[in-house]
This record gives C-alpha cells, structure tokens and sequence, in this order.
C-alpha cells in the first residue's frame, strides 16, 4: 500500500521547505537551528511528555497546536529552554514571533521545539542573528535532521509514498534520539510533514495511535525529558480525497511505518548501545498488559546488560515479566530468544548455550519473545543494550 | 529509647542458635547453607516479593507462615529453586522437612528461602548430606550472615537492645543485598529475630510498616526477583511486658531502625557501587506520593551516573521527579545537593560547580533533598551510583 523514498526526508511531501543554520548553540560549525515550513496553512496534531516539569517550548507549542492548524516549526539543539521560569516562555514565543516575521506569517503558526542543556536560558541574541540567515529550500530536509541531533551519532529520517483508494499522498518524518551528554537530557523530537489532506480529528487521532506503539514502546533508560514532543503537519497539497476515519486505514498504517522507523533508530542509537533489542509479547490478558509486559522487559537494565555481554540469560527476562504487572502463568509461559525456545511451560527448554552466544554476538538485532498463553493481548517494545559506554558518557563531567 | 550492640547479629537476641555449613552450591569452600533456630515457637511473620514469578521457597514460606508461627529458617545460596516447576516445591518442601527433622520440630515450623542461580533445581544430594552436619551455636549468627550472601563484598547485619517500659528486648537483623553475576538474580533476603514477647497481628502490622520504609524504598536497579522475602520470628522469651498496638513504639522504632539499616547498607554494597545515594522529599502533596517521587529520583538511571561522575546535575533530578507522577509545581521546587541549594523555585539557584564537584569526589553518601512546598508528604529512598563496573559485572557470561 505504500513504498519506501529512496533517500527520503521531512520535506519529501509537496509543498514543504526546510533551511538551516548554525547560530552558535552547538559547539564548532554545526547546524543547530532549523526552520521548517509549509507553502500554505496545514493542519496539526501534537503529543507532548507526560513530565510534569514541561520546557518553555513544549508549553508553547502545546498552545498553539490545540487549534489544530500550523504552517512552520522553528527547533533548535544545544539548549533546551527548560527550567527557565518566565524568561523561557518569553524566549520560546520570541522564537516563534522571529520566525513567523521570516516567514510572513502568524507567530500562532508557528511550532517550537529546543533541545540540548536545561536551565540554561536560550542565547537570544545569537537566535536573533541567525533565523534571518535561514534559507529554505525544498532539499533542506537532510540538513534539519542534522540540525537537531544532539548526541545522536546517526540521522534518523524517513518519508513513504502512499498510493491510497483516494490518492497519492506523501508522509515524512524526522526525529532526534536519547541521548545526553553532561548536561544535556534525554530527549526525543519528531516532527512529521504530510502532504496528505486529511481531516484534523482524523489526524490528532492518527498520531495518537501511531506514537502509542512507536515511540511510547521505546525505553532507552527509563527517564522521560521535559522537551519530548512529536508534531505532524499536514497541508494538503497531494489533492487526494480527503482522508477521514471512514477512509483512514492507509494513511494510519503508513504513519505507524514511519513513527515506528524512527522509534526503532532511536533505540537502536540509545547511548553507548550496539545492539537493538525488539520484545514481542504475545497470549497477555489484554493489548495494555501486553504493553506493559514488553516495556517492563525492553526497559529491565539486568536484561540490557546481559544482552550487551551476549549472555542468553532467560531468568532477567522472566523476572522483569513477574514484576510488569501483567497477569503471568508460569506453567504457561513460553520464552524465546532469537526464534529458539528457551523456556517451555515455565522452565528452563534445553538450548545450546554455546550457539546461542555466538548468534547473540554476531547480530546487532536481538528478539525476544514471551508468549503467555492467557489472552489475546499483543504488544512490542524497543529498548537497546546498557554498556559501560553509556556509563562513561553519561557519568563524565565536562566542563 | 534503644541501643546498638557492637558487633550484633542475627542471634544477638535470646534463645537463638544458628548454624552453617559449605554445602558445594557455591564454588570453593564458601559458605552456603544455613540454619536459624529459636529454642521455642515462635510468632513470625513475612514480607514477599510482588514479583508473579514466585520462587518455590517463596511459595512454601507464604503457606507455612500464614498460620502467624515458625521456629526456624532455613536458607541456602548459590540455588534459588526458582522457575524449578513441581520438582520446584517438592525440594523446597524437602529442605524444610531435613531441617525439622534435625531440629525435631514439625516441617510447618519451618521456613525456607534460597538465592542464587535461576532455573537450576537444588542439587537435593548435596542438601540432605549437608543439613545433618549444621552445628546450631549462640555464636553462628554472623557466619548465618556469610552464607546467605551471593555478590555481596560486605555482610549485612545489626542489633538492638530496646529498654521500654515494658522491659527490655533485643532484635537481631540481617540481610543479603542485590548482587547479580550470571546467572544470579537480584535479591532481597532479610531475617529478623526478636526475643520479644508480642502479639502476632501487631508483629505482622510492624514488619509491614517497616519493609515500607526501608526494603520498599531501596532500588539498585529497578528490577525486583522472584526470591525477594523478609521473615520476622518473635520467641518472647525476653518475657517483656507483651507488646501491642497500644504500646508498640518503642518495638516498632527499633524495627525500623534495623531494617532502614539492612536497607541502606543493601543500596551501599549495590553492584559496582561506590557511593549511596538518600533521595529525601518533603512538601508533597501526601505521603504516597511523596514515596514514589524519591523512588523515582533513587532509581533514575540518569541520575545514579551523574552522581557517579561526581556531576551536579541537577535537570536530571528534576526530570526524574517530574515523571514520578507527584504533583510539581515548577515554581515551588527547591532542590538541595548535600545540603547546598541548587534549585530554587524551579530555576538554577548559582552555585560554586567546582566546590561541588570537590564535594561530591570526596564523599560516599550523597544526599539529595528535594522541597516541593505543596503539602507534608515526606519520605526517603536510597539507592546507588551506577558505575561502568556494574555494566562489566552484569555482561559477563561465565560459564
């Protein structure tokens, strides 16, 4: 129902121009400030982090998507406007006005992300200086995926074509990774542009669905950022027949595609991790438990860890299962890494040790399935492997 | 109201014996398997893991102690029986039956628990060739102590000598903590005797109270195991006025005291831990979320390597604190690093970093004190830094 873009990216959809630039939050020359907008209005979902300690951005931006339209999204790295009291909403709608002046739009309009240090206020005078600077350009997409990367070591876009009963529409999608470097914080940033026409309820509801098995099934380790936030613009221009909950059912798989991609990199590119650990629960009581169940695991640190040393170490696996909540049969359970069977019914299925390390250690892709047996509850969770690199980039004070 | 006895153990209070011997579940000549005996009935009572995954000597101890009476544990590490299926119970059972028949003392009296390898069935010959040749003495209560532990580098134990006005009594503790080397799961296994005279309802009401704010508030890594219990056994023979709800302060301060001291000494000796870290909250909203805020803190992943780092990163306390759940206000918090102001009303309160950072690398307890200023919740929580050891300790696949 739809295909991959070769070498696609958040200005893939029609009608959509990126430019960047470096205004001196990041060290050396590096992008950190980005502008994305859209030729005309869009509509606009959003979901924001459920940490009560929320940046001045996420505030903001959370104000101005709840009427459901806007044109442009202004994000930078290096600094994350949080902890900043009142001067950082002053700062974030500054950021927002500077743009929209750029833009020649309302600063209603426009969305505003930051990422990088807390409690540092924003450098207002460099952002002054360098949203005028900005250039968009219907290539710029790469480059504001580079602008917002932090400690990310990979960039993390993708964009699908959908060819739908109703049309051709296009997603793209772009989003930073956890990654936090004294005294940065964890974050996830993701921002989508669609060319689709799409009714706005639709697309709120689209995104929701889409971020509940994609983002909010990764755990890179455990804590949540006060500038989390995932935006999608939608303005239209595919001239597709608009797409509603009675016609949805493409559009929402292929969001989920692209949500999940970019959820999978995250992981994959969690700090300090080699390998990508993928948890499917299978026969929970219900879709909630099952999604609990697959968090607890994917997030379990002894799991992680022994991951990283290649150990197929079932007995972490089936404790942090025991301590999720889900309702759990030890009689019935079944565990499985990698498609073999290590346990059966609750106990240890011989397995050849030696063979399992060695496949452990020569893939950066490890599954590990549990199927519980009581239900119909299904879910999948992402979580990479904890090394002593994360540690060390994680405990290093640099001034 | 109560004083330490030097060198206490888990047979300081009267009418205990306790013996051990090296069983062949540990390697070399360690100490592995462990008798606790008091020389009348007592009143006993236990804390379990929540873990679904239940070990059997958990499942066998919740049966026997359910009747409120017990005269003897006995415990074994290097095994945990658990994931063991029915052959599971049946060894558990049998090792409680071998320890009644040596003390002459029916099997219900019995209580069992285990630690060690998962997913390994006892090696029941060794067992029965080792419990006859356990030596009960007044003086085996540290050695009890040694061979409970698994990773542990320090024993953990402590008494009391309570005066109250009805009398005086003594109460004995001691613990294993979290050590995890393949394939060992992290656990908590906790012994309390007391020669007090006390009523049985009051004794479970007091062992609950206390696990809440000690056991309950540790985290060394999040995950909780299979084997997780605490057994409390009361033989009255101090022949104290009996104590009760009506005037059990002074008893129940002294438990806490023990069990807060087992606590904090488990969270110190955390694999790979080289400092403890007291997370205290005042000013939420109650107390239940005061609870969970500094567990939260405790248990940030984040913050445990900051802290490792002797970094004073304060937006990782935040962040952790602002995911908990408990109500923040941003522009009420203070936040406290041993004792100096870091935070106040939400923002960065200037502090000299560099002193900090001196201060943090020359100490091994860290405390972190939060204010939220919304109510007179309060609560503490320990745990430990998270140290590139503790990711080598826990990778490692030893065969």
């Amino acid at each position: 129902m739809f295909d991959l873009i070769r070498s696609g990216s958040i200005t893939s959809a029609s009608g959509f121009l990126a430019g960047t630039v470096h205004a001196g939050m990041k060290s050396t020359d590096q992008l950190d400030l980005a502008i994305l907008c859209s030729e005309a209005t869009c509509k606009a979902a959003g979901v924001f982090t459920t940490n009560q300690i929320k940046s001045a951005p996420v505030v903001l931006s959370h104000r101005h998507i709840s009427k459901g339209r806007a044109q442009a999204i202004v994000a930078n790295s290096g600094c994350a406007n949080a902890c900043t009291g009142k001067r950082g909403l002053i700062d974030a709608l500054a950021m927002a006005e500077l743009a929209a002046a750029k833009l020649g739009i309302s600063p209603e309009e426009v969305l505003v992300a930051s990422t990088g240090v807390i409690g540092v206020p924003l450098p207002m005078d460099r952002i002054r200086a360098a949203i005028p600077r900005v250039k968009l350009t219907k290539r710029g997409g790469h480059d504001f995926c580079r602008a917002i990367m932090t400690t990310d070591t990979r960039p993390k876009e993708i964009a699908v074509i959908v060819d739908s009963k109703g049309g051709k529409f296009t997603i793209g999608g772009v989003a930073k990774g956890a990654g936090m470097i004294h005294p940065n914080m964890a974050t996830i940033l993701c921002f989508i542009a669609t060319d689709a026409l799409v009714s706005g309820d639709f697309l709120r509801a689209a995104l929701h669905k889409a971020v509940d098995c994609s983002f909010n099934m990764v755990s890179i380790d455990g804590d949540t950022s006060p500038s989390d936030c995932t935006f999608v613009l939608a303005n239209g221009s595919a001239g597709n027949e608009p797409v509603d909950f009675d016609n949805g059912e493409a559009f929402q798989e292929a969001l989920n595609t692209v949500c999940t991609h970019l959820a999978k990199s995250i992981a994959r590119d969690g700090e300090g991790a080699t390998k990508l650990i993928e948890v499917m629960v299978e026969g929970a009581e219900d879709q909630l438990w099952a999604r609990r169940a697959a968090r607890a695991v994917a997030s379990s640190q002894l799991v992680k860890a022994a991951i990283h040393g290649n150990d197929p170490n079932w007995g972490r696996v089936v404790a942090a299962l025991g301590r999720s909540g889900a309702r759990v049969r030890e009689d019935k359970l079944d565990v499985y890494l990698n498609e073999v069977c290590v346990v059966k019914q609750g106990s240890l299925f011989p397995f050849n040790k030696v063979d399992m390390i060695t496949t452990l250690g020569n893939t950066d892709n490890v599954l590990i399935k549990l199927c519980l047996n009581l239900g119909d509850g299904k879910a999948t969770a992402w979580g990479c492997d904890l090394s002593e690199e994360y540690v060390t980039i994680n405990s290093a004070y640099t001034t």
